[in-house]
Order: structure tokens, then sequence, then C-alpha cells
């Protein structure tokens, strides 16, 4: 329980909301900055303004996966108000006070580093990651269902990159009755993919292996889908970027080759907020106690 | 090779384009009507007028997968104007000629069955309706990942029927993850369910298992999903109803108790309608020869 | 509940232990004729001698599932008395008695339909026939496996039919990482092995697709496998012939070309009598039931 | 092409043929010692006898799987004499030659290091310990259903460890429609086992997840299935350590209790020993090519 523990939610998703809710039946007290066009009030919260004061109590700072901007600026789809977080927010935070996001900006690691702010980063997280690689497989199955006239069932897939998200989605590809082959980089990778009964390559040679593709998947955040593998491909292809921006893809070259190929950020948000919501609740909570633990919090 | 034989299209949608090219290839004498909008004219055919002189000459009259309806009307996507199938054109089709369409409504069967047309309702054939459950299943996935919060991987998911589309739907929700009961109403059924890992259950106790499920996939072409069972559900429960309309789910009930279920016809065509297209177009050609065969006119 | 019938055993093996114990549970009286050696006796039971006494008052005779054979012997692996049923056996027997068992001879048949004595065949049952499946698939395997020097992963397996064994081995050889093939006769057939993801053919034309085989696997109760496609095949392929004897191979034809090619009879009571065994206990029971249910004892 | 080179084998079992023909293929010059027996002789080798003379000229000599024991033995299926490496054969060696053997105990290690061999275990690298995981899974499977009297469907299935054996063993019960959990040590492995649809659980709790396994397949190596879960077991439970000697299981408490516990060691080369030779051929052709182009000897 955190019961006493102030904790302040500063904008975010439908995915929010789950994490939000955790921290009610953990009987924290909530409050919500960035929510006002919440539809259903969640008893139990209190609605702030975005300034110093609603931080100088709070224990637990939580912000949106995708943190803040390189210039502070936090998104919220719940509120048209801009909100910032600035020097002056970190400096109102009590010393020993945690943050927990997604994934982190340059500007925010360093602002964290400089006030001594305990930052958790949730996507870092082994874990986390491939709990989320779920949603997000399922997010590419949609996906691609929609944005190709064809069946994924018996449709040459390739994956690019084994790491979480690879993994899972060549997995369910394959389980669906596509054929799928898999670029990647390692020895051990090419056994793994053998193993599980899909076609190896290796990723430098994709050029090789793009004649016959329908769908191509990557997940590798490097540019690995490059001009010479994209002159090799079938003018109907499918490209579809997993990989955060900038992603794996010379867009530019499949533009030029009037080849469709879509960036496909934040899949979990979009297709399975309440799951995707969920995993957070249940990354962070899991955290506090730890940390809690570590401190000697839990007697 | 359909050398010398004569094809008139009569409406139809994106699959419809898929058997044109097939019939093309196969060197058969192309007509078609209502496919003015055609973005890129199909080479190697001619676009006709809807009167009796275009059926006059045609040995091969190919409909849209829905044939007509009650009044005779046929739709198609690449035209606005009203196509309507009447007794004047039935009329002027040679003797011996031959008539293709998905399903036919009793309109069109009593037409043929006067004028002595031999008549061939694709969905009757048991193999054509597996092939079309691929790409059925793939729309059913499509929809149920936009249509919920959450994902399918761990979601209670409830199967009714396990004919040709219910088998692979089952078998693709296991696949990727889902918790799969299926309803069916007979011993041999309950027993593959179980040989396939999943749950089986009597349909007809149906209230008694869906308490905890989050989606129902109907594929039961008879009111299967009554108010007994719809009171017994959750309230963010989604149901998906495949089987043609009517379906099989009490809507009415649903929508009383705010329960979200949507009917989904003709998903094949709204998710791949090139793969349901070329199982058409298998399907026709294949039909042809056999007829061939048996005339004798494949010397 | 049983309580008060009388159920008379007659031989057996391991899987008939199964039924027995279910038999106690529902409180029948139950006589063991054929039992002598079994080492654990069985407290509920009664072990008594092969003649006609112990039918008189019988309700239910449970044979072996192999039945009898053409003389009317009764095989029991608990035993070493030769049990033999005749007529003098099926007069003593009540009217409205019933018998079970898996499998009859003529002999059995007609014995039954004189004496005018209710004879379930349980195999012919569908939903046994799929259940019994499962350990059917388990023993190939498990034979598969040590009658090869590679592994099934990645191996080339032929599966003939798909019926009620095929289905099951065929999914499992693909899941198992198997390359699978499956020769069926009929179009539905060969439709529903391409939605399975595996390579369908036309059976006939076997011979054409078994130059790479590594193992084929026999489920067609008649003469596919000839020396046509015999001869085709690689000398080390494996030939495992699931079908009732005599099979569907010509195994002299195997065997002049020095083709190791197996009858694999069964296969259930060998790898899992206790599963098997359940099957047989869970579908008797079911008929039983179905019996007094029609015959009004069920008050 | 290994033309030039000069290749001896010391002992080993049917897996070392397949390495064998492949270097007849690569054009080696092949010498055999301990394979006396062989029942077909493989023509492009050459028999010698096991003294020093023979490995004067060596570039590479090629161990067992298991190497050598703790006092230098080499056993081999193919001889009946003792063959015993000793420094005096190290010595013999030419310098910069190479030793392949699938793992090396301390003796092996030691003499390596002394005489400055480059020795290569080839189970050490990652890529073989995956490939190799494949007739290891396929060996538990045929184990598991010859030493249960239920099948592996519907059992339940305990795998201990989701390294590279532990993942692929899984997987394939699962597919096989076992009821699989898996004890794992870290959140990310807990994570992947979700992932999989399957249960996962934390090993140190393993006596609360064994009361119901029908079959517990151990993978890790070290002792983690101790008397207070084996107290926890179903009697009729079966234990399969695939852990390397010792494995993982205390023998001792299993069998005090009358629990079956097999310790079920060298699968591959038992049931596969084609496929296993394969995986070591390719795995020591790969890094013979890597030591020859980092020497600069493929110009
Ligand atoms: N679109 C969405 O909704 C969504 C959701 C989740 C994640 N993502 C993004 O998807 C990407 C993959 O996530 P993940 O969790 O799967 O990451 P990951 O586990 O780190 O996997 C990355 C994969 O890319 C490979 N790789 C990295 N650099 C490479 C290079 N230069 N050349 C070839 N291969 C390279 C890695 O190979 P090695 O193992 O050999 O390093 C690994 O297979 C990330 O950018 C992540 O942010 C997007
Ligand atoms: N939405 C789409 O895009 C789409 C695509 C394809 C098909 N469909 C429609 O989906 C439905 C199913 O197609 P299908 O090819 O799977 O048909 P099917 O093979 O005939 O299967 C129908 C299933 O419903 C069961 N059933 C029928 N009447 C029943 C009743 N009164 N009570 C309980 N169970 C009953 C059948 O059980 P038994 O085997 O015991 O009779 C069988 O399991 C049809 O309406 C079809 O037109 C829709
Ligand atoms: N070894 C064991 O332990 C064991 C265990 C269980 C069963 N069995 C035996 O295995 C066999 C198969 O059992 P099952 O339950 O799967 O039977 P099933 O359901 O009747 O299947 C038989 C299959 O064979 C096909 N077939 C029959 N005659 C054919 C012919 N002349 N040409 C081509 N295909 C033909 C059928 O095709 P259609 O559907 O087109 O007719 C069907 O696919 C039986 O002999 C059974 O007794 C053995
Ligand atoms: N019987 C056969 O024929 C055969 C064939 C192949 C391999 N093997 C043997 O099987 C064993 C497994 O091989 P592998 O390739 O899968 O090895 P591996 O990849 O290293 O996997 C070992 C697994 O055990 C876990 N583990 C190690 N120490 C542990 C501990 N103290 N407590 C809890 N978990 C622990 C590891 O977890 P972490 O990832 O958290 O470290 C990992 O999941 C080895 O002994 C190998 O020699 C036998």
């Amino acid at each position: 329980m955190l019961t006493g523990k102030h904790v302040v939610f500063l904008g975010g998703d439908a995915r929010q909301l789950e994490v939000i809710k955790r921290f009610i039946e953990l009987d924290a007290q909530v409050s919500l900055v960035g929510f006002d066009n919440l539809q259903t009030p969640l008893s139990g919260t209190m609605q702030r303004e975005w300034n110093t004061t609603v931080l100088e109590k709070a224990d637990i700072l939580i912000l949106p996966i995708v943190g803040t901007d390189d210039q502070g600026n936090v998104a919220s789809v719940f509120c048209s108000d801009n909100l910032t977080l600035t020097r002056k927010h970190m400096q109102a935070l009590p010393k020993g006070s945690l943050i927990f996001t997604g994934m982190a900006r340059p500007y925010l690691t360093q602002l964290c580093a400089e006030f001594d702010i305990h930052l958790f980063e949730l996507l870092d997280r082994n874990d986390v990651a491939i709990y989320n690689s779920i949603p997000t497989v399922e997010g590419a199955l949609m996906m691609a269902i929609q944005h190709t006239d064809i069946t994924l069932h018996h449709a040459n897939c390739v994956v690019l990159g084994l790491g979480r998200v690879g993994l899972s989605l060549a997995r369910v590809l394959h389980a669906i009755g596509a054929k799928v082959s898999v670029g990647v980089r390692c020895p051990d990778d090419i056994a793994r993919v053998f193993e599980m009964g899909l076609i190896p390559f290796q990723i430098k040679q994709l050029e090789q292996h793009v004649s016959h593709a329908d769908i191509i998947f990557n997940t590798v955040p490097a540019l690995v889908v490059q001009t010479s593998a994209i002159n090799k491909m079938q003018h109907d292809v499918l490209i579809m970027d997993l990989a955060t921006k900038p992603g794996g893809v010379d867009f530019k070259a499949a533009e030029k080759r009037g080849i469709k190929a879509l960036l496909c950020p934040s899949l979990p948000g979009i297709v399975a907020p309440k799951t995707a919501g969920k995993i957070l609740a249940q990354a962070i909570t899991t955290l506090i106690d730890e940390v809690m633990i570590k401190e000697g919090l839990e007697a």
C-alpha cells in the first residue's frame, strides 16, 4: 500500500488511466495535472493546476510514456493547455522524490541529474519491453491487415531484428500462417530463428532477401532498409517501420520508388491502452516496492 | 484456356478485378458492365452498356459475390448506375450459358431455374468456404484489435460454431495467445476443440460461459446469443457477429444493456480483396474446367 | 450412479484398469474375469472364473478394445488362460444387457445380432476416435523419433489422410517444426490443409510427392502406398503405417527396396494406457447414461 | 576447401560420422583413430593406430563431444581399445594445430593451455547450443512419452530454466498441447514466458508449483529440485533431468519418496545422431574458416 504517498500525474494518454487507477487502489494521494477533459472523473483523485505548488509535496511524479520533448513540453490528450516541465518545477520537487516515464530525452535526463532526482525509464527495462511487445505486435498485425489487399496467411513477411519486439512479432506472424524470414546480425539469432521454424538471413545481405517480400516489418533502430534493398523490392510491397523515430527505413528512397512505407509509433497506446497501461502500472509499482525495500521503508 | 469464350462481368467490388485478370490470362473475351469508374483500365477487356445485347453472345455471366438483391439489383462499387438483372436479360442469355455468383437470393435462383440456366453458387462449395475463412479470420482479428482497448493475447475469447470459419478463427486466436473457448453442439466438435487445446462447451449452455468473456465471436447463422446470455456478460465485452445477416445475436438486447455488438459482413472483400478475388477466380475456373470436361468440350 | 448394476469385465490391457476404476466410482458391482495376475488388486471388485454363471446376472459386459478374434478368443494381458466368448455365453446373458468393445469382428457382431444383445463399438464413434487420435499421435511421434537418426524438426514429413488421426498428426508435426505435406482426395481437404499452413497434394499423385520425404505417415485404411510411389522414395525414408491391419502400405515392395516400413498398431494402449482408458471410460459411461435416459431408467 | 589439411579424428559416436563426411567433402586428408569396428568403411579416410606418429603431421585434432574424462580417456563406440590422450600426444602436435571437442574437462583445458594449442569447445558457443537444443527437445519428448502412461497433451508440465534448451522445450510442449509452466529467476524471463502464452513462476518458489505436475523437466545446471519441492509432488510424477551431470535434482530424495527421476544425458546423440553430427560439422567448419581468415590463409 502507498498510503500517505503523494503522486502527481502530469499529462499522458489513455494508458495513464490504468496507472492512475492502480495508485488509487494502493491508497496513494493522487493529483492530476493536464487531465481537464477527462470524460468520467476519477473519484479519489484531485485535478490540479500546473505550477510548482503541486510538486512541493510530491513523492512521485509520473510523466507520459514519451516523457518530455527536447524543450520540456509534456503531451496530454486530456487537455489543450501547454504543459512544460522546467527547472523551476524540478527545484520544487522534494529531495528523494522519484520521476517515472517511458523514455527520457536528454532534456529530462540532464534536469534529473542536475537536481539529483531519481529518474526511472520504464521502457528501458527488459521485462517492460517484453510485455510491451505484445500490444506492439497486435498493432502491427492490425495495420498490416489494414494496409494490404492480401492476407497475412501465406504472405512473404520479412522481420528485421530479433529483439524483444522482433521475437514476438516473428512468432505471431508464423502462427497466423505467414511465411516469415528474419534478418539478424549474430549467429545466435540465426540459430534461434531456425529453431523457431523460420528462415534466417544476415541483415547486411538484406537486398538479397526482399525481392519476393509482401510486407517488411522493421524493428531495428538503425538505418537498415537502405536504397540498395528498396530498389530490389516489388512495387506493391508494404514497409512498416516499428522502430522509434527516425526508424530504420530510408523513407525518401521508398517514396521515390512509390513504395508504401509507414512509420508506426506508439502502437500499444493506440490498440490496447488498457493492457499497455496495466503493464506500466505493474512496472511502476514493482519499482516503487523495490525502492521502498531498499530504503527500509517497508518495515 | 478459354479462347473463344465470351465472359460478361456485371458489377462487383475489388475482388472481381482478380477474377477478370484471370479470365484475361486464360484468353477469354471479356466484357465489363458497371465498371465505368475503374481507375486503371484493364487492357484486354471491353466496357459495355447494361442491356440484353451484351448477353446474347455470352457463354458465362459473372455476378458479384452477393449476387442480386430480392429485386434483382446488382451492386457495383465501380459505377453509380442502377444495374438490375431482369427476366428479359435472362431470356437473352443463350441456352447452356453459365452464371457464377457467391450466394444467390431466391430471386436469382428462381430466374435461373425458370430459364434453365446453370447457376453456380461459389460460397456453397466447402472448399471455397474454407479458403474464404482465411481472410474472414484476418478481418475478424483486425476488428477485434481495433474495437477493444486490451490485447487479444490473454483475452478471454469465446468462439461460437466450429464450422469452416469457426475452426480457422479458433486456431488463430489460440496461436496469438488468447484464451479460447468454443461453443458447439455435437460431441465430435467437443472432442475436436479439446484436441486443439481449447476449452469446449455446449452452445446451448452459452449463458454459463460468458461471464468472463472479453470478446465473443459468433459464426453460427442462427439466433444463439440471446438475452439470457447477454444478461450474464460483462458490460465492456465486445460481440462480433460474423454470421451472414441477420446474424446470430440479439442486437436489441445487447443495445439495451449498452453492450457493443457489431455485425461484420464481407470481411474478405474489405481486408484482402486481392486474396479473396484469387480464391474466387480459382474456384470459377476449376468449375468451368469441370463443366467443359463433362461436356466433352476439352477434347 | 450405477448402484445395483452388475458389470463384467472380460480381459483387456492396462487401459481397462481406468474403465474399471470409473465403474467402481460409479458404485457398480464389478466382476473381473481374466485379471488373475493383476499386480495390485482393485478393491471393490471380485475376481471370477470364466463361465456362464458370471454372466447370468450381468447388466453389462465389457470386452477389450480389440473385442474378440474371428474364433471368439478374447485377449488379456493379465492372465494366461484362454478366454473364449461362445454361443453358450451369449445365451447366458440376460435380455437387455449391453456389450461394449472397441471394434467388433463379424464373429461378435453376428452373435450379438442373433441373441439380440445391444453391441456398442466405441471406436466407431467420431468423438472417441478424435480423443483417441491424441495418444495415437504421441505414439507416432515417439516411434518416429526413435526410428530415425534425424530430427523431426525440419524433416520432410508426408501425412496420408486428413481424417481424425491425420488432422491431429499433421497439426502436431507442423507445431514441432517439421515440413509437412498432406495427401488427401477431396478439394475440401486440400483447402483445409492449405489453411493449416501445410502443403496439400492429391493422394493419387503420391508418387510425385515422395522423392524428398524423410518420413511417411499413413493413416488411410486402403492400399495407397504402392510400388510406384515406393520406387520414387529415398532409401533411408521411414514409412510408418498407422492404419489398422493390413494397413495401407505395400510392405513387400518396401522390403524389396530395403526401405524401413513399420506397422504401428495400438499406439494409445502402448504409450498412454491411462489416458486411453479414461477416454474409453468416459465414452462408455456417456453411452450408458444415454441408454438409461432412453429407457426412462433415470427417474 | 581444406585441401592439404590433415585432420585426425580420435574416437566418438555416430555423430562423428557426419563430421568426417563433411571433411571428406572439403577434401581434407582424414585419419581415423578408434574407428576399427566401423560397419561401412568411409572411403577417403585412413584407419590409424593411436600413437604420437599420427599426430605429428596433424593440423586439426577432433575429439568426441564429451572430450576426455579427468584422466584423459577418450570414449569411442567404434572400438574396444582404451584411448588415452596424454602429455606425450600433446607434445607431438605441431604448433598452431587446433583441437575441437564438445565440452572440455579441466584435464584437457590445462593440457591445451600448457602446450599452447588452440582448443575450441563447441557446446560453449551459443549458436551450437541453440541448434543442439532441437534434438535435445525431441529426445526429451520421446522419453516423456515412453515413461508416462498419460499423454503430454493436457498434462501439467513444469519446465525449469528458460535458457537455450528450456526455451525450445517449453515452446514444443505447448505446441503439443501440454499445460506448461516455467520456473525462472529473472523478471525478463517471467515476461517472456508470459508472452509465449505459458505460466511463469519464480524458481525459488518451486515447491508451490509442483503439486499438480505430471512431468517436471529440469534444464538448470544447479540443484534446484530439492527435498522441499519433491515432498510436495504427486507420487506418480515423472522428473526428467536434462542438465549435465550431476544434474539439478536431488535424486536421493526422489528415490526415497518412490518418485521416478531420470537423468537424461546425450539426447541429441541418441535420438538424432545425424542431425547432431551435422550441427557439429557445420560449427567446426565455420570456426576453421574464421581461423583461416584471421590468419590470412584464405587469400
Ligand atoms: N512502434 C511501437 O509502437 C514500438 C513499440 C515497442 C518498441 N518500439 C521500438 O522498436 C524498436 C525495437 O524494440 P525492441 O524492444 O525489440 O529493441 P531490442 O530488443 O533492442 O531489439 C533491437 C533489435 O535490433 C537489432 N539491431 C540493433 N542495431 C542494429 C544494427 N545496427 N544492425 C542490425 N541489427 C541491429 C538488435 O540486434 P542485436 O541483438 O544483435 O543487437 C535487435 O535484434 C525500438 O526502436 C523501440 O523503441 C516501437
Ligand atoms: N462476415 C464475413 O465476412 C463472413 C465470411 C465467411 C462466412 N460468413 C458467414 O459466417 C457463417 C459461418 O460460416 P461457415 O462457413 O463457418 O459455416 P458452417 O461451416 O456451416 O458453420 C456453421 C457452424 O454453426 C453451427 N450451427 C449451425 N446452426 C446451429 C444452431 N442452430 N445451433 C448451434 N450451432 C449451429 C454449425 O454446427 P454443426 O456443424 O453442428 O451444424 C457449425 O459449427 C455463415 O453465416 C457465413 O455466411 C461470414
Ligand atoms: N495405430 C493406431 O494406434 C491407431 C489409432 C487410431 C486409429 N488407427 C487407425 O488409423 C486409421 C485412420 O483412422 P481415422 O480415425 O483417422 O479414420 P478416418 O477419420 O476415417 O480417416 C481416414 C482417412 O483416410 C482417407 N481415405 C479413406 N479411404 C481412402 C482411399 N481409398 N483413398 C484415399 N484416402 C482414403 C479418408 O479420406 P475421406 O475423408 O476423403 O474419406 C480420411 O482422410 C484407421 O485405420 C484406424 O483404425 C490406428
Ligand atoms: N541432456 C542432454 O542431452 C543435453 C543437451 C543439451 C544441453 N544439456 C544440458 O542442459 C543444461 C541447460 O543447457 P542450456 O543450453 O539451456 O543452458 P543455458 O542456456 O545456460 O540455460 C540454463 C538455464 O538455467 C538457469 N539457471 C542457471 N543457474 C541457475 C540457478 N542457480 N538457479 C536458477 N536458474 C538457473 C539459467 O537462468 P539465467 O538465464 O537466469 O542464468 C537458464 O535459464 C546444461 O547443463 C547443458 O549441459 C543437456
